[in-house]
């Protein structure tokens, strides 16, 4: 895997307006924010994907992020927001280091914009899905 | 807190199409899709929103994702997803107990869209905020 801007952020050869670190995780500022606070919080370990991450850096980001979320609320005075990891290029993952966004939502309406286009769920069919995913957890 | 249909699916008095479940987490699919696959995963802590989560509840919940998106992906043979988990209704949180969604996203367009307008950090201001964020970490 070829160095991304994150590894290289992690390794400090490319500044970042930090937030955290720790010894697994590091948090900084998106430098093309969605809105006021849009924070990053990544992984040391070196993992493109999430279904690719230990199971001990997916816990440490786990624990961290509640805690990250109150200070970004709380520095920016925002109350609502979304977190969103995308894996894939096609699921909108530009850096590929897996990274959470922590991501404010103003009453102005800045922030993650989302399309919802729910349907409902084919009961039978979910059954057997279920079923096929409980079998490979 | 009034109790949640989340409450009541973890109490099981309403069913579900379960994928998971331990003594802190439980997964099943949402039976109103935005694709094939598409699957929540919540704390059995009652918590409302992210920020208001015990560390350990977020630690389990960090730590189970890549397993349970390896699960999903395996399962639909989706390779692109989306990890999501909205905090307040402006950040379209329907269910007001906390929940992370995992979004697979295919070839023909289904799963979360998303809109991305994002700008140029002022790169001062930036600094600020960073160190704003960081002393109430």
């Amino acid at each position: 895997m070829a160095d991304t801007i994150f590894k290289k952020i992690i390794d400090g050869t490319i500044p970042c307006h930090r937030v955290f670190e720790d010894d697994k995780v590091l948090a900084f500022l998106d430098i093309n924010p969605l809105s006021h606070g849009h924070t990053l919080v990544i992984p040391k370990e070196e993992a493109e994907r999430l279904e690719q991450l230990s199971d001990e850096s997916a816990a440490a980001i786990g624990r961290l992020l509640p805690r990250l979320c109150r200070a970004v609320m709380k520095a920016t005075g925002a109350t609502d927001y979304n977190v969103l990891q995308n894996n894939g290029a096609p699921a909108h993952q530009v850096i590929m280091h897996v990274h959470f966004h922590i991501i404010p939502k103003y009453a102005d309406g800045s922030g993650l914009g989302i399309d919802w286009p729910a349907r409902p769920i084919d009961q039978q069919k979910a059954a057997h899905l279920a079923k096929a995913i409980a079998e490979n957890v």
